[in-house]
């Protein structure tokens, strides 16, 4: 039990990461302080922010350190404790790292959970975890949502975005998808209940543009954008007036050189439409109030959450490298013991 | 008086534009319909609006049609008339064009206006008008600043920028402007009592970025921004936590073939910072209580407001060409007759 595999960051990848980019290492646990617990770790969220994390790039955290662990929220459970209310056995979820063991202490997103309040446990990943949030205050908080309302929903059949698609179908909204490939856009009408689904593949900008206006002929009052590029640019001039943009996130130039971000921002003017930048975080005081509506909704079968579970360590970073591929159907989850 | 001289839209200008795109014609004046007033137009406004109703982009109005004149606010005098309460001799302001005679109707942004209520007439095309108008609005209804905050002024020293930085003064904001040369830095600091002015020419985004660092380590609380590209850029790299852009222009793109827009949108997820547009149209209904604290802070020497008029319809694309050039100090006017 004093050895800990980590997945370590060698080396800042320039565009997509590669095996040489990481190393995975062991270790040996350090002693706890007071306060401190050892958390096993059984599951690791994968997601496209992590991207970011690994670049030297000044963000909203700092830069993962090279010859660190690359964090991750996890879920395990309390082996050994010197915290009050840390119990051994106690289930904790945590901002840790893609590792056998994390040290963990009270504050920030740690937080003990009870794996028989959910249906799985891995939904605290999920649903209840920083997936289940970023859609549920992200949507409802930035975008404010009315009924009625046209909702495009980029990167639709992700994690964040099939549930902020199906959130915008129980308000009463019109949910527009847009996904790469036709079994995800299939997923996201007949799965998810979208109104309409997009194919992103082989289309350029003046195509998305024409295939958005096509299902939203008066154009759109909400944006939710996870993706950036021309799948921005086209969603920029399809909008109604005073529509909002929530930014949630920019796959599409995580691993690119240089960012694209918006090039039709012109049409903020044309509309007084707005983009406003969103980020989990913000609401971490209020989980338990997002937590009980998503669960609610999805004990009552109007929310499905998918997670797509790959397993070990040694899995890490093709498990990771499925968030830029989209070969991931739902939430992607590693499986680490 | 039944000829009418007009500065016509000959054909799309395609970057910059040029004397081919234009001629000045003469025609003959219809007869007025009932409704319908004769202005003898003496004064229009210059605006970089104008060079976006050339183009025959869909925007928040029609493009210019081809064989039209060039569309622009004008203030003239009441020559004929067939529509009630607007007898000959009145004074009119309203969007009408570049050409010796415009036929009148109420609405829009047409309304009658007193000579004798201003210091001079032209202050309707500057102050009282949409230039101050948007200054007042923009900077108060979309940025929503707040005293002590850091305010951003792009595009300072022109018409709406330079009124922007005098308010924020007023309401007891930092305010740094940028604009392009030392005798525009030098009138910001000076004369309309911005607290730093940084001069944009010779300067990438990432020397832009450090110029903004210097003077607001901490960064900054709100943006004005009618410049757009490198300028907007580096703006973005020093936003304050929840920051607020208002996205009034994007002068540096308007004679580009592509749109550049906002390349570095990822910094307002990390600060949670937002980008609006913002169209002066939105605000007629309120234009007389705008109007009406920007004439108290003029008469009592708050604000000070610069016009820059050049004389005859020979000249209107020169006279244009400057608002793109920097060759202005001030609201830019054509004088007419």
């Amino acid at each position: 039990m004093t050895q800990n595999r980590q997945f370590i960051l060698k080396r800042r990848p320039n565009g997509a990461p590669v095996a040489e980019d990481f190393a995975l290492e062991t270790s040996t646990i350090p002693a706890l302080d007071e306060g401190q617990f050892l958390i096993r770790n059984h599951y690791a969220s994968l997601d496209p922010a992590q991207r970011g994390w690994m670049s030297d790039a000044d963000s909203y955290m700092p830069p993962i350190p090279l010859g660190a662990p690359v964090r991750a929220t996890t879920i395990g459970v309390v082996e050994k404790s010197r915290a009050e209310g840390f119990a051994k056995g106690q289930w904790v979820m945590g901002l840790n790292a893609i590792e056998d063991y994390s040290i963990g202490t009270l504050g920030g997103f740690t937080q003990p959970i009870d794996p028989h309040a959910v249906p799985k446990v891995t939904n605290y990943l999920s649903l209840f975890g920083a997936v289940g949030m970023t859609a549920y205050f992200g949507f409802l908080d930035v975008c404010e949502p009315k009924p009625g309302d046209v909702v495009l929903i980029t990167g639709a059949a992700g994690a964040v975005g099939s549930l902020v698609g199906q959130i915008a179908k129980i308000l009463g909204c019109t949910a527009i998808g847009i996904a790469g490939g036709a079994e995800k856009c299939a997923r996201l009408t007949e799965r998810y209940g979208f109104d309409h689904a997009i194919d992103y593949r082989g289309k350029d900008v003046a195509a998305l543009d024409a295939a958005i206006r096509a299902v939203a002929p008066d154009g759109v009052d909400v944006i939710f954008e996870n993706v950036g590029g021309d799948i921005l640019d086209a969603g920029l001039m399809n909008l109604k007036h005073g529509a909002r943009i929530g930014l949630c996130g920019l796959i599409s130039e995580y691993n690119a050189p240089q960012p694209v971000g918006a090039r039709n921002i012109w049409q903020l003017i044309v509309h007084r439409a707005s983009i406003r930048g969103l980020l989990v975080a913000d609401y971490i005081a209020r989980f338990a109030e997002g937590g009980a509506q998503m669960g609610e909704w999805a004990a009552a079968g109007k929310l499905i959450v998918d997670e797509h579970v790959d397993e070990g360590l040694d899995n890490a970073l093709p498990a990771f490298l499925r968030l830029f591929e989209g070969s991931n159907q739902g939430k992607m989850i590693l499986k680490i013991a």
